[in-house]
């Protein structure tokens, strides 16, 4: 047993932002199984006993349990000594863009990747809506990485494993990949890093709805 | 002339989370008017000279200058010990609302207010889309607002000030209020604190697109 149980299942890459911050720093960590498809986040025991925003992942360490990726990742950056910011200023630079990456870059891919690409709704105006935004939070992503090796201070850390949430994902979102050249190599650079894996060889249950 | 800058204007609740703070907090603030309507955020020159993320509020203070809300407003309650966390546990549970509200609370009805409430789409598929998705995100503050005066600590806090982004706003968005007692109840515990002001009356530039 490890000290890190992490409430997650495959297809969610929130839960794989965490589940990467693991497999990349070679620490041991047991997964609880979330039936999100069974609607598991959506009854009331769930909410009152393990999380009551509704949502994975969750991590339990010890007597501290917490929920949303972007403070897990920090809360671990600190108990681990990786993959987090060596300054204020460099925090601050780490939180903007894991707040975008919530706000904007994984928000609509996340949803666009479900409806269009899991659930299979064909073009509807949601998804158009949703694949316009995707697009333009990919496009800051992409300008920004482009000259740079990763988004903060020139080395991985939890500002990349935010964002890269979703990015390793199978599914067909209706967007063309090579109009991100930057995120492309970017994606390369973290999947040749020792211990990376796939996010359905990294967490359990189903990988299609 | 203030210590603090911050770029802003009228009609987003997001650049409001940091005048809100200014304003209840008591302290002196210049505003610099974003033509956002204008298509200034989109612009090359706005980008490379004040956010890339193409966003507002971005905030100056001396030669720091912060862009996304809930940096600037964490970064404001350390530099003016105001509405911060007490704790390491306050601070994580300050910053999981922070997220919340930046991935759902938010994200959709700010969305949903501009596309309905100023852009007057009348009912799409896309406006049913974003409020059914801020109704269920204001059901989960409202369930955690239900028994408590404020979302941490029992006082004040940034997670309140980023959560009250677009509650005060007035433009009709299709949802029914009366149906977030605890939400409404909280708004008028904020709306009474001394220096409260309506984003309308504390930031510049147009209240209509």
């Amino acid at each position: 047993m490890s000290d890190f149980k992490l409430h997650c299942f495959a297809l969610s890459g929130n839960c794989y932002k965490v589940a990467l911050f693991f497999a990349l720093a070679g620490i041991e960590w047991d997964s609880i199984f979330v039936d999100y498809l069974g609607g598991e986040t959506r009854t009331e025991q769930w909410r009152e006993t393990v999380n009551e925003q509704g949502e994975a992942p969750v991590l339990e360490h010890g007597q501290t349990k917490i929920s949303q990726s972007g403070v897990i990742l920090d809360y671990l950056s600190e108990v681990t000594g990786r993959f987090g910011a060596q300054t204020a200023a460099e925090r601050r630079d780490v939180m903007r863009w894991i707040l975008f990456d919530n706000h904007k870059f994984t928000s609509y891919y996340a949803t666009l990747r479900f409806i269009y690409g899991l659930q299979k709704s064909g073009e509807t105006p949601v998804v158009e809506f949703l694949r316009l935004r995707a697009k333009a939070a990919y496009a800051v992503v992409d300008e920004h990485l482009t000259g740079r090796a990763f988004m903060v201070g020139e080395r991985l850390t939890i500002a990349d494993l935010s964002l890269a949430g979703y990015v390793f994902m199978p599914e067909d979102t209706g967007i063309e990949h090579s109009a991100y050249p930057a995120i492309a190599a970017w994606k390369d650079r973290i999947s040749n890093m020792p211990g990376w894996r796939h996010p359905y060889d990294l967490m359990p249950g189903p990988t299609s709805v």
